[in-house]
């Protein structure tokens, strides 16, 4: 997630392609940059905020210049974005942050025009995806310590590709093995878009730390044989009672910790957690199309009218995480309300 | 799993190419056979049971008329077919039950010349598959009463294909719906080869059972949902204890219906009870090819070198199992060694 190099275009990574294709898409419109949201060309909790505050700056190039006209431009591409995927806070955090930092620069500078507008939202684009990779890698400082050397289980992807670099819960492996610890990580697919397979594997391979590939139903048998030490996730919407929400299987990754009395963390910039949320039933789950569970690999793998069920995420409840790693230190989740008011 | 018309090949629906295409397959030789069975042609416990049986038959049609000589070239067609796949018992079940009825036929038949040897290797191959669509019948008929009206979760496929007819866990399930108790049957897809979304999910619509496919991360989500009442899989061999191996992810299943209170069913013919083994941890566990996780419908969905783990069953012990439906009866795990000496 970057700006392009004219700096007028949001440039991504299409994690669509890979690892087949290394392709990079460059956006200037809204639609084209809220179907890269949608259709998941850029995914990860804290990438989709990045993208959301670079694309709002690169959608300002064509606002008007009157500071009224401007913002209700702005309003309208904001809302748009905001419809894009309901899961993930951290794409509203960014979109408000946007709104601020205008809000401030109209109310500071009385006579401020669209150029001084623009250069508010692309400083706090700026801020916020610097801001998201200091948070990750301060995530990995805290949170390296708490893997064991052996197994490590983790879900989805939340590296590099998830974030603006290093990741959460990868970055925290990545911080672990550069620190000496001797892993091996065990990826779960994970089913039905094989962020797993696709990109953490990618990316582990590409840095060299030792990995395995299995299907989301294998995790549970290598517990039991006892190849697995913790497991490690992200968040993509954590609520004030230590709840996470997080990509569809994850829950079941810590139901099956639980039952093997091995370690369940999750690792997230506090901007992901949700503190107007009571608790996790509160979370809008992106239920998405049939088509992806029905498709494998681009093919027709089921009867073409079978009903599908499709939960793009679950809910694991605070009693099954056994920490929560943020750029703040690493907390119990009943210890997260305290800590946001202190 | 049949005879061809004319009585003298294996016909098979080869299970690789549904729900897309319905090719039946008929075989005549050993190494056909054998990579059928390897590849996937046929799959099943009791399926790869029938298969055996009828392939002894039909590859008897060309072995030598003098007695020592056929049972040396069954001897070694016996030997190339209990190396095709480890961890199912039926297949052994079957080949031995073959070699009896060679052996019996021998003994009570001082004169007995190829055709009679034939002619008693046929005889037994029908009498188990009869048995074993008997056996799935009397499953159904012990077993309806086990399932409770709702969400049911499946895990693989124990249909009609997997048997000689009706299924072990999807028969029970057919038994059920065709009593009158509303179930609706959640479809785990069953990674790496889909036998849920591919086999299970055809036949259930074949049959107008209601059903939703998902990916097999996703029970866990609606387990906590309340959605799911309970979960019924086969097997493919139980030890004297009552631990059972199940394709891969049934142990997950199994912990998460622990977790939530939900009974866990296993639907097995008797012949599934290898009474030799005392417990899960001896059952040989096949690994399969690493393409098979690598890739989705046919493409390439990861690095191509990454490291692959693809255990292709896992073991649930006895204390995770709430009954085990036989064809005798339905039993408590703790039960099968005192029911199978009495």
């Amino acid at each position: 997630v970057q700006l392009s190099a004219d700096g007028r275009a949001l440039r991504l990574l299409d994690q669509t392609r890979l690892p087949i294709e290394e392709v990079w898409v460059e956006l200037r419109e809204l639609e084209p940059i809220a179907h890269a949201i949608e259709t998941l060309t850029v995914r990860g909790a804290p990438a989709i905020g990045c993208a959301a505050a670079y694309g709002l700056y690169v959608l300002s190039l064509a606002f008007p210049d009157d500071p009224e006209a401007f913002q209700a431009a702005f309003d309208a591409a904001a809302v748009r974005l905001a419809n894009t995927r309901p899961t993930a806070v951290n794409l509203f955090v960014a979109i408000e942050q946007q709104r601020g930092a205008l809000a401030k620069a109209r109310a500071q500078q009385p006579a401020v025009d669209g150029a001084g507008l623009r250069q508010a939202l692309r400083e706090e684009a700026t801020r916020h995806v610097e801001d998201d990779l200091r948070f990750c890698l301060e995530m990995g400082a805290h949170g390296a310590s708490c893997l064991p050397a052996g197994g490590i289980l983790t879900h989805c992807n939340t590296g590099a590709l998830a974030t603006s670099g290093h990741g959460t819960a990868l970055g925290v492996i990545r911080s672990a093995h550069a620190s000496g610890t001797e892993l091996h990580v065990f990826v779960d697919e994970t089913r039905p878009l094989l962020q797993g397979s696709r990109l953490t594997a990618w990316e582990l391979m590409h840095d060299g730390i030792p990995c395995s590939l299995l299907c989301d139903n294998m995790a549970g048998a290598l517990m039991a044989r006892g190849e697995i030490q913790a497991a490690i996730v992200g968040a993509d919407r954590i609520t004030a009672n230590g709840d996470a929400a997080n990509k569809i299987g994850t829950y079941t990754v810590a139901v099956l910790c639980k039952h093997h009395g091995i370690p369940f963390y999750v690792a997230a910039p506090w901007t992901t957690i949700d503190m107007s949320l009571a608790s996790g039933a509160a979370i809008p789950i992106e239920e998405r199309k049939p088509e992806e569970v029905r498709r494998h690999g681009g093919n027709l793998r089921a009867p073409a009218d079978v009903p599908v069920r499709n939960p793009a995420f679950d809910v694991t409840p605070a009693e099954l995480i056994t920490g929560i790693i943020t750029e703040r230190g690493v907390f119990a989740p009943g210890e997260l309300a305290a800590q946001a008011q202190g």
